[in-house]
């Protein structure tokens, strides 16, 4: 039976270190200086907009608001917070009419439906602004989110770079922390803010303390099922957590291309973003 | 110096045999029947739905017309031709609300922001319907337009699977001809019909047949630099083509993540859609 080392506490000076070096490195080479985040409110999009201002200079960072007409209050109070307290401008781009003529033309009343279109509502103003500005958009979906398929493709899961792609949930806790985060962003309780109550644990079944632990064995350690059972997991808890992560490959990658030729994009054409200079 | 073989002009029986075979099995095997496809009038939509169509089933395809109010008339004509053609079901789902909705906000005035905002508003509906009705969005991209990065990320390049991405433009059309598409939507001018009289190769500056020899040169033959100026293309042609083909690799990769563990996301772990069965 594999002994578990469980290192999800590692060390945030080195972490950021190597965050702070990895906005300066991927923002510049392609020609930009300026960001733009979409900034909820939450610890997630907190910690990328504090760490891309610590990169890159608060003159080089614009957050974004972009509340719906049910959002909570308290996330605008909370993204509005940690703007001034960065020193960063803001921009306030409520989403509700675009929003809106969508849901009164389809008549959409499912909530998954609703929180789709809001979050590819949310892309679209922060592309934009990266075009108007010149801007690149900095991600803010941690790994939990994404190995578990919990976000909106082509939505929040959009970005240019994701410095807290490789950080579970636990981990960009402890890290904003590190970084100084109000108390009041961190010790909310994680929620997609589409309707009053609604909490990710909730939504999920589990906390993200369980299923971080459980990814982490799973993905970073590979341990075999066995060795996870032996471990405590539940069987139950075991096939629910892998099923997530299986079904939602497709999110965490480009479209499937029938192939053709002798060389065919995402398959044998498939490069770095640097792999040569731009001119 | 290289003797250019350039069989652009393929064997359309064959690829029809392998796109359909490719749609059938990449729509079913991860739980679907039906799919969904954006028809704008233009021929690699007209193709990518045709090919759906023979390979599901008339019942199984649903056609979506999104124009914006300055939309060419034709191009919603010659789309709910081709759908009376194949015998599927349309629904028109005009975005000017939606989109309107954030120019009006934005002031949004320059072209190129427009037609961004407009191609991610059509992706939102396509993506709400896909879940409404769980039919997989088919993509519309050829492979010239991937390659040169003529198209909005997250827009129309957003989709599940796209059959007709490594076809150049140029074999969009042949296979449009075997394919029996009406030759009205064939001999049309390639246009992104964002506004009265535009076409894409004024914008690009060349024509789709002479970069699709040249992409053909560059990307599949892998001919040098030497050996293409050699065979007569121009130093500025070629280098204006790799300049595109190189800046806009970010639109076909996810985002770029931080590597921080042992496996990240994009970077070590990268999987087909149907590396595991989906239970």
């Amino acid at each position: 039976m594999t002994q578990v080392n469980f290192p999800l506490d590692i060390d945030y000076r080195t972490v950021e270190e190597i965050l702070l070096n990895f906005i300066c490195c991927e923002v510049r080479k392609v020609g930009f200086e300026k960001v733009v985040i979409g900034l909820s409110g939450g610890v997630d999009s907190a910690v990328s907009c504090a760490l891309a201002t610590r990169a890159l200079g608060k003159a080089n960072v614009l957050a974004v608001m972009m509340p719906y007409k049910t959002s909570s209050p308290d996330s605008l109070a909370d993204a509005k917070l940690l703007a001034h307290q960065l020193g960063i401008s803001y921009e306030l781009c409520e989403i509700t009419p675009m929003v809106d003529a969508y849901f009164a033309a389809q008549q959409v009343t499912d909530n998954v439906r609703r929180g789709n279109v809001m979050a590819r509502m949310r892309m679209i103003v922060l592309y934009d602004i990266s075009m108007r500005d010149r801007r690149l958009v900095i991600g803010t979906s941690n790994k939990t989110e994404l190995l578990l398929g919990y976000g909106t493709l082509f939505g929040d899961m959009a970005s240019a770079i994701n410095p807290i792609g490789d950080l579970y949930k636990t981990q960009v806790w402890a890290l904003a922390k590190h970084l100084g985060i109000p108390n009041c962003i961190i010790e909310k309780k994680p929620s997609a803010d589409l309707w009053e109550g609604q909490t990710d644990e909730d939504e999920l079944g589990f906390t993200y303390a369980e299923v971080d632990k459980l990814l982490y064995q799973m993905i970073d350690l590979r341990m075999s099922d066995e060795d996870l059972l032996k471990n405590g997991t539940s069987w139950e808890f075991l096939s629910k957590t892998r099923r997530l992560v299986v079904r939602n490959q497709f999110k965490r990658m480009t479209p499937v291309i029938a192939k053709l030729s002798s060389r065919t994009l995402g398959i044998d054409f498939r490069y770095a973003r640097d792999w040569q200079a731009v001119k």
